[in-house]
This record gives C-alpha cells, structure tokens and sequence, in this order.
C-alpha cells in the first residue's frame, strides 16, 4: 500500500462515481471514444450565474456548453424581481442617496449574522456598481426605478417600473448565443467526472423530463478547461430542506420553480465538494397565500414598507419592524400564526410600480377600501385597537420617528388616510443561503478544504455569501458577478 | 451507457476512493489478500459511544475490532464532567424531584430552537433512564450527586461527588476487553471502502502519531457486517470550524482533547454522507481563562448557578440570566467583550463538590475573599453598583423570584453574605451540534437521503439530536444510547 495523497484518492473516486463498471474501466484508461461531447467550459444551469459565466467563459476564447435540465432557460431568474443592489448608482444620484461599497459591505454582514464569509461579502459590495453598469452598457438593460428592501439602510436597488427579472434573462441568453455558447436545455447534470483529483468531464442525461429521474439518456461529456456549477437552491427539495431544518416540511410553500431541488449541489458533494450552513433557509415574507408561487405580492409589499404599516388581524396590532430584514419578519409573521396584513393608504401607494398594483388587485391578492374602517371590517379586524394603531403610526411619520419597532420612515411617506388597499402575507420558502464552500475566485472547495481544480460554482448554489439573512437584490449581484469570475477563471485552466 | 443507479455509483466511489490505482483494481476483483485484517463490526472512536457500541455489537455475538487514533483511550469523554441527564433516576426520587422523558423531550426541543430531528430526540429523551439504569447496573458505575445544568427545567443530571466522566471510561474499556473486544490505539481511519454501495472495509493507519498525517502505515482492513463511527466532534479543526461559522477562529480556545478535528466525519463525507447542522457549535460559558481546556471551573460552576450570580465587572451589574442556556450564557459574556465574574458566598459554595472547589482554589480558578467588598476590590468591579447588584440578587433570592432575568433559583437558595468566592469566565468551543445525519436506527444517511448500508455513527460525530444548543449532560445519554444502537445494529447485519 503506497501513501495515497487524499487529492488523489478523491480523484479515483469521482472515476467511480461518474460511470460504473466497465465504462468506469475505459475512462481510466482514457480512451478517446468514451466520450460523446467535448467543450473547453461546462456550465451547468441557465439562470443569472451560469448565463454570466457562459458569457465571460466565451469571451475570454472557451468552447462553452452550457446545460439546463428544464425545458425552459432561466431557473428562478426568470421569476425574481430582478433589481440590483447597486451602490453610488445614477439612480441613486439622481434620487440624492450617498451610498457606498463599505456601506452595502456592513449591511451584509449586518444582516449576516456572523456566518458570512467575509472575503467573500467583499467582492460582491466592492463589484455591485460595476456590475450594474455592466449589465446596463454590455447587456444593454435599462432600469427606471430605484428601490428599498428591508434590511438596507438605504434605497440602493437599480429597478424596473415594469417587469421582473425575466427581462434580464432574454437579453443575457442572447448574448450568449451571439457569442457562440451552445445551449442544450432539458439535459441534466448526473455526475462529476475526475482524474486524478481534477474535473475532467460530466455525465449528462440528455432529454432528461423533469422530474422523472429515469429520462432520457445518459452521455459522457469531456470538460477541457472547467466545469461551472450554477445549478442554484433547493427550495422546492423538501426531503433535503427539512433535513437540514426540520421547520421547513411540505406545510410550507415555496417561491421557486420546480427545478430548485439541488441535483448540482448534490453532485458536487459526491466528489468531495464541501457545503457549508445549509441550514440557513430563508422564508420570504412578503408573498400572500392569495396567489400561487413567488406572485405579484413582493412587488407591492417592498414599495410599500416604510409607508404603510402591517398588523396581526387577531389583534390590530403592529407586531414587526415592516423595514426590517426577511428573517426578521417572516419569523415574526410565523410566529402569529396566520396571515399578516399589510395596509397603506391612496396617498402612499404611488410607490408600487403601477402594473404591479393592477396586477395584484386583478388576481385578488390586493383588495381596495373606501377607508380604513371598511380595511378593518372585511378583515376581521378588532376596529379600535386596527385605528388606534393607525394613528400610532401616522404620528410616528409625523416625528419621522417609530418608537415602538424602529421602522425607516422615508421623507415622502405621507399619513395614512382615505382610501386604502391591503395585503394579506404569509411567507414561502424562497433562498437556501447555504450551498458549496466558495474561494473568493469561485473554486470549489473538497473536503480537505483547498479547492478542487477544474471545479467552480456561482449563485445560489453557493454558501457563505450572506450567512443567516441574505438581503434583496444583493443575490443578483452575487449571481452575475462570481458568474462572471466563475466563467472567466473556469476559461483561464 | 447503461442507466446506473445512484447508490451503485456511489458504490464504485467508496472503492476508488480507499485506495488508488492497482490496489483499488486489486480489491474490486474482489481478491482476498488484498485484505490486511478482518473483523465482523469495526468501531471508530473510543470515548463513550465507541465503546458502547463494541460492548453491544460484542454482546450480540460479533467480532469487534475498535480503533482510537490517540495514544489513550477515551477522547473528549476523558473530559467531561460525566453527568447523565435521568428523568425518573432514584436520585430525583430522594430530592422528591418529579420528572419525565417527556419532560426532558420538551426541554430538549425548546433548547434546540426548531432544528431538533424530533424523532432523534424523541429516542435520546425516552431512554435517558434505561441507560442511566444500564450504566449503573451493568456497568457498575454509581453516581451520588444531583446536579442542575443551565436550560433543564430541573436538577436531572446524576453525577458525582468526586471525579468526571473518566472514571466511566476505565469501567467501559474493562468491560469491552473482558468481553473480547479488539482494541487498537494510534489507530486512524483513513478511507472506507465500498462495494456496490456497501461498506466492506475501511483503510486504517496504523501506528498514526497525531498529528503527523503521514505517520504509521496504511493497512486495509475486512468489515464482515457494520462500521460504526463514532469518531466525535470538530472543535479543534479550526479551518473546519471557521469554513462554517468565521466568527469562531483560532482566536477561541477549545475545551477538547486535541483529536477532536472531525477526521472519521470528513472520511464518512468522502463517500457520499450527508452532514447537516455543522454551523451549530457550542461554546461552552463555564471555562475560565484562569486555567487551561476544560478545566475544574465548568464543574464549580454548574453547581453554582441559581445560587450565587454573575457580573460584568466593568458595570458591576448581572447581565443575564445565569441558568439560562449555553447559547444564552456564552452569547453575553461574548458580547461584553471580557470576562465575567462568577460571585456566591460561603453559605451557597456547599453545593460545589468539595474536591472541585479544592482543585480551584489550588489552581488558581476560585479566589477566596472575607467580604462582597473584597471581592469587588480585588476585580476592580465599580464598587456601588456591585453591593447594588448583590442587594437585588439577594431579594430576588427572598421572593424566589428574579424580576431581571427570570434565572432559576431553588428552594435551598440562601442569601449570599460573609465571605466570598469568585470564578472568572470567558467561554470556549466545546460542542459540535451538527455531523452526519442518522436515523434512529443509527443508519448514517447518503448523498440521497437513504441511509449507506452496513455504516452507523453515534455520538458527537452526529447532527440533528441536539438543534442549536444542547444541553449539559444530555450528549452523554445520546453518546451511550446510540453507541449501544449503533453497535447492536451493526452487529445485526
């Protein structure tokens, strides 16, 4: 028995992992025939982080594949809302908000709790406004609106008046087609191939039928330069979300699409790919159990926090600081159990894009009174105690002050009164924080915690970038950037 | 390419990954003398679950070969104060204490903060008294002292006068060879071997001289029925322990022997295990930095608590609640940014088992005063504040009730006057909660959530049985409990 170096024992491994038997045999011995497919970078994964690293691989010179296992492009991008944290943007310049890199960097770690990787949280808050402009003059998608989420100390997210983050993902797969990128949807990672410790291919299963496991066929593709993971969360895994926090069963929904179960992450961890606080789920609070999915709800909701106010319908009573972080109030919000409801009234509501509200009061999820008594009545409201807290909270935006939870309260947020609108909320799962342990250049990290060569990940797929709370928008930047670094150093082997 | 099954997969793995090249073409050819060693169930780790688990599977009728990397035997179980949590023990009985399994249940869940695997618990909860039961009868161990940890509702940990958990190590170890048990120091796992999805092996390196990886030889050893790894916890891996949670880096001391660095864990991830609930580590907020690792002043300490009263000697005020949680506990003292100060008087001390109040005052750990004044002089603790603080602690003592921070204070509380002693705390990493997921059965989980025939784990080495925060003593029940499962399951196959 020779001293075997555990890289190398790894690198055997992923051998065996990725083939049985007599295919497994042929691989060793590195025959030519055994694969079907060659490319320079692999990228697993259709949404902002593998577009970006598809795209940025490409232009640095690679042959770039890049596979989705659904039929459609986009993974949850395509439902996100699709603003960007972006620090010292023109939108903010034109709204007169001072903000910083350092600024947005304390709010993350603020909001992390501790758990966050701190060089990690300083790439993205150092490369959030280049990356906005990056996708503004390279991708060439404008934004109109500058927003606030909970949890930021300033309005700091680039926006959209109209639409959500699906208008990013077109543009974005239109680039990487005009550059080259082959794109093959509904092909589905199953497993790493390595040699000698380094990814050296992927088993893929082409016409793969989500979510049947058996579809289609399995083919052997060789990976020249380097594999990018950006298979995203699995929030719609609930043997696995429960497994790592058993809150989050089957009684709980989620905002993502189906194909958030994780199979990317899951083939990471069988070559040795170590993930890190996986149990660290985020619930968004923002969505109403009066629609389906992640909806029109959290739209509404994040322009109107800071506005309106939101009570327990049991009681009338606020119970959360509404500007505070998702954590914050979902827990908040679980902890009542039952929905919330968020009240604003006629004179704050210009705030909500307007085909968000006409969206929301089309699908019910928002309902329209003639006054705050008519809010209270059709809710079940105790009146009294649902006017007194009105009137806590209109005189807490008179002394721009909130006494009871701190809530921000923005220059232009007016009393509320006359005609209201409302908004019941109960929170869905929306973002595994945890995922593959992470260098700051997008290599994966084994077990023996150095990085694992040819191997990169980007995006949710990711731990360690926002700890126990991650803030709104800040995951956009996170996706688009370690995308980029991850495509270009996956080009660079 | 044929559609191979996951668990053949990862099958395929374990057998690369134990060893490289020709020997792993050797051993898949399945050639005896490949095999250095055989036995029927091998145990990894020698503290208490280890050696239950030999001492079951032994007494089902299996050859038991158990393997400790350290020179001595025991581990971190060598350390600790030896209590067992024993809802229903005849030591609760003659202190009229009533108590349940479900009791300890509800405790457990309450401390574990929502991410207790409730069925693990469950299990842990209602065969705490059998196992008390089984130590004291089978193993001969007697325990004389009732003692009260932080986060119990009530005094439930037998425990001893004199002595820690060792003096049920040297019973363990004498039982395990007088049953025929092999056991083996210096003695590492290194890898474990699969076939088709099986363990039927395990690399060892023997002759290992800790830390020197490299040291000693590798040998291969034949596991004819189950391996149980119960290889404890990661606190002194502190690249392990930083990657999931950065705010507990070498600057925090351990409480553990210095094996304690997650090696048969991160050997079981090699092939696939799942780990879950890593980023909960515990510090422990009973250690003084007055004295080394875990020292005499955790066992002082917990007999003090809901007797005498804690202080920031900065501010000369109680600041928590002092039989609260260890989260609770070290979380504030943390947060002060120094050490605390420990306060109780002569008529409270008696609850400290002599021999630990005699090493403290030896070593340094406890100081002695003839006065509250004294005391407060000697640590520069604002004088006014302090006498104020021992005024408020002193009625609360008489209303049996704590207005501040509602800690527990017991019927035999008495006012804290006359001559003083005083221990100075700063918390250090003392418990790893999360590890590989298990079933009750003690089954460790694969990379598809079904649990990888023929390996068991137990003991600290697991995650899930405990959430966020364990409590004081319970560890030794699910370390004796599961050890036992573990090793009768293993022996079963």
């Amino acid at each position: 028995m020779t001293n075997i170096s555990r890289r190398r024992a790894i690198g055997m491994a992923g051998a065996g992992l990725a083939a049985a038997g007599a295919v497994q045999t042929a691989f060793a011995a590195g025959k030519a025939e055994t694969w079907d497919l060659t490319c320079g970078v692999l990228v697993v994964g259709s949404g902002y982080a593998g577009l970006c690293a598809a795209i940025e691989a490409r232009n640095a010179g690679a042959e770039v594949l890049l596979v989705e296992k659904m039929a459609i492009l986009g993974g949850n991008s395509l439902l996100c809302g699709g603003g960007i944290a972006a620090p010292g943007s023109d939108l903010q310049k034109a709204a007169g908000i001072k903000d910083s890199a350092d600024q947005l960097y304390r709010d993350m770690l603020k909001s992390g709790g501790g758990l966050v990787h701190e060089e990690l949280a300083r790439v993205v808050a150092d490369n959030a406004l280049p990356t906005y402009e990056w996708v503004r003059d390279y991708i060439g998608v404008k934004f109109d609106r500058l927003a606030f989420h909970g949890g930021h100390s300033v309005a700091r997210s680039a926006a959209y008046m109209k639409g959500n983050g699906a208008q990013l993902v077109k543009p974005l797969v239109e680039k990487a087609k005009s550059l080259g990128v082959t794109i093959r949807s509904r092909t589905r990672l199953e497993d790493i191939i390595l040699e000698n410790g380094r990814v050296v291919g992927a088993v893929l299963r082409e016409g793969f039928k989500f979510p049947d496991e058996k579809s289609g066929r399995l083919i052997r593709c060789r990976v020249k330069k380097g594999l990018v993971l950006a298979g995203g969360g699995f929030s719609q895994n609930v043997a696995l979300r429960s497994l790592h926090d058993p809150r989050l069963g089957a009684q709980l929904e989620s905002t993502n699409q189906p194909g958030a179960t994780g199979d990317a992450l899951m083939a990471a961890q069988r070559i040795g790919a170590v993930d890190i606080q996986m149990d660290w789920i985020q619930l968004g609070p923002w969505t109403s159990p009066d629609e389906p999915g992640f909806g029109v709800a959290p739209k509404i909701v994040e322009a109107v926090v800071g506005y309106g106010f939101m009570v327990d319908p049991e009681t009338g009573l606020r119970f959360v600081n509404e500007t505070g972080n998702r954590k914050v109030r979902s827990d908040a919000i679980v902890k009542t159990g039952h929905p919330a409801v968020l009240c604003v009234s006629q004179d704050n509501v210009g705030h909500v894009p307007p085909f968000a509200l006409e969206k929301g009061l089309q699908n019910g999820v928002v309902k329209a009174f003639d006054s705050a008594e008519a809010l209270a009545d059709f809710h079940k409201i105790p009146k009294d105690a649902f006017m007194k807290t009105l009137g806590e909270w209109n005189a807490a935006i008179e002394a721009k002050k909130d006494p009871k939870f701190s809530a921000k309260i923005f220059d232009d947020t007016k009393k509320n009164a006359g005609k209201f609108y409302s908004v019941r909320l109960w929170p869905r799962v929306h973002y595994t924080m945890g995922g593959l342990a992470i260098t700051p250049k997008a290599e994966v990290l084994g077990n023996d915690l150095k990085p694992i060569p040819g191997l990169f990940a980007a995006g949710e797929i990711c731990g360690g970038v926002h700890g126990m709370v991650r803030l709104g928008t800040v995951s956009i930047v996170d996706c688009l950037l370690f995308g980029r670094i991850a495509g270009r150093n996956a080009a660079a082997l």
